[in-house]
């Protein structure tokens, strides 16, 4: 059922491949019915380890990169030339695009973007794109929060993380905060945490023995992070899980003690992508009615770092590591 | 967090003992504002395994029984003597009583029994008791089903199972009920399962490969089931747990393979206890309108195994591992 995956990290150079053999020509290539777009920022995100394991068969096989073929992820990008008359020269678009730095693409999936927030464009990755989305969707559906109630924010000055305890602060939560460094730890005090720890340094039962009890727990790292929280939430607790990327990197098997709990306290555990159709169909215009503005305001801070496109393999292996500050981006053309 | 506890089972006559020792005088011991009980019926459920732990101290420590005292749980008596102007001598009254032929107890938890429906009254303490509340509650609550929908439910034999696969057929869900013996997998099929299989001679993963995948997983069990449901478990699917059976017994801790997929698969974990105020507000009066007239009609079947109170300890190994056949009650008197 579970198969075992390649384990470790990325290797640029050797897994990841920075590829200058291609070519294109942009006045000719056909488009067949589709969009030819000049690709601007690329976002890198944790999941992608998840689609380098070994090869899944069978209905439960989860999508998997081809080798030899481009990577994919959300993107964005100005439209050069269209079959599409919905699409015109110079619209911004964002959606599901190969890396590359031009793409021929079907415009079944792409998004156009009229940023009337004037917000940077790089900002529909992150904040204002998929990572706000999982923040905001997965919080207005499943947290259900409760003024004075306490959570815990994993990967909490990350894109998604970030987000959560701005929202959860606007809410009147008592917000924990958890990242890998000192630097981290600042960057969520200065966003609102009310406690915000480096689980490389901490003891985290200690912690949560003084801080705790929670009554929400976000998990984007699994294991033994998961299991800690399910011994330090109150009855009735609810725990979301959108991501385990301490599982990503390092199998998924683990010797839980406190899975017991989930019965014993009455907790509520939902797993959720982005994806999820519901989420959008619930929350998706008021997202894009609020966050943008938001983000406008100076009201919903946020972190990128950006990485040029030929360093997409380290940029990679840094989201995986931990290291980068902020939502990773790839430049792909600042001009597009 | 998860301290260890005893393993295996209660031994009778050793660390479950009955004690003939003690005696009342039912004329004169003073009832303090409460009553004075003839117990007719009492109740073994499996959870009473959980109570007989080693202490645990703080404050997530569960409840345990107390070292030389009495167990006690639910239970049913006659009303011999009363304090209090709401109970009369004669009442039938339904309530969390101790272990003893005659209990003088706290008149505030006590439920009078009316038996409109005129069903056999140790039935209030299967299927129109807590095992059936904790069915109705739970499936009303939480499994959320839609007609042609996969349930697989464990213990699918015993007070709580045996009601859900009827619910759920009654609902037009497919059913697979799983237990220990052949006699209770006759049972099932007898009250509408489509699968039924024992599962210490059945391969469960290749009975869900080819009876699943499922849409909704009910756990008496915990580990090793636990995880095979989730890994055949649909997208968008719901585990709910009332019960770890196997971790009762042999402590909580277990390699779990699968619990990535609540998140890969958007899948939604809930724990919950009968008691939990929300579930009797929500679905109180309706079981208590719907289930007793059900039974009387036959339309809902149940099954009880009826033990001499002297046997108490045996009762309890009898669940414990699994080999009574219908819901455990123990005679104290039939003559309340």
């Amino acid at each position: 059922m579970s198969p075992t995956r390649n384990a470790g990290y990325p290797e640029p150079g050797k897994t990841t491949v920075y590829d200058t053999t291609r070519s294109i020509d942009l006045d000719t290539v056909p488009l067949n019915g589709g969009v030819l777009l000049k690709v601007t920022y690329l976002s890198i995100d944790p999941y992608m380890r998840n689609k380098m394991g070994a090869p899944q068969e069978g209905k439960w096989a989860a999508p998997q990169f081809t080798l030899g073929q481009p990577l994919d992820n959300f993107g964005l990008g100005r439209v050069i030339r269209s079959d599409d008359s919905n699409f015109k020269p110079g619209d911004y678009v964002y959606g599901f695009l190969k890396f590359e730095e031009y793409v021929v693409t079907s415009s079944a999936g792409l998004e156009k973007l009229d940023n009337q927030a004037h917000i940077p464009w790089s900002a529909y990755l992150s904040a204002a794109g998929m990572p706000g989305q999982t923040a905001y969707f997965g919080y207005k559906e499943f947290v259900k929060a409760k003024k004075g109630q306490t959570i815990w924010i994993t990967t909490g000055a990350g894109a998604v993380g970030s987000i959560l305890i701005q929202l959860a602060k606007r809410d009147g939560l008592r917000v924990i905060g958890s990242a890998g460094s000192e630097e981290k730890v600042a960057f969520m005090k200065e966003i609102g945490a009310d406690v915000a720890f480096n689980y490389k340094t901490t003891n985290i039962d200690d912690l949560l023995e003084k801080e705790g009890p929670i009554d929400i727990y976000w998990d984007h790292v699994g294991r033994e992070s998961l299991d800690i929280a399910l011994g330090h939430i109150n009855k009735y607790g609810r725990i979301i899980i959108a991501g385990a990327i301490s599982g990503y990197n390092f199998g998924h098997t683990y010797a839980y003690q406190n899975l017991f709990n989930i019965d014993q306290r009455s907790l509520t555990v939902t797993g959720f992508n982005v994806t999820d159709p519901e989420l959008a169909e619930h929350w998706g215009e008021a997202f894009a009615r609020e966050v943008p503005v938001l983000i406008a305001r100076g009201d919903l801070k946020h972190r990128e770092e950006k990485t040029p496109f030929e360093l997409a393999g380290d940029a990679l292996v840094r989201v995986l590591k931990g290291q980068n500050t902020g939502k990773s981006i790839l430049v792909v053309s600042e001009s597009g």
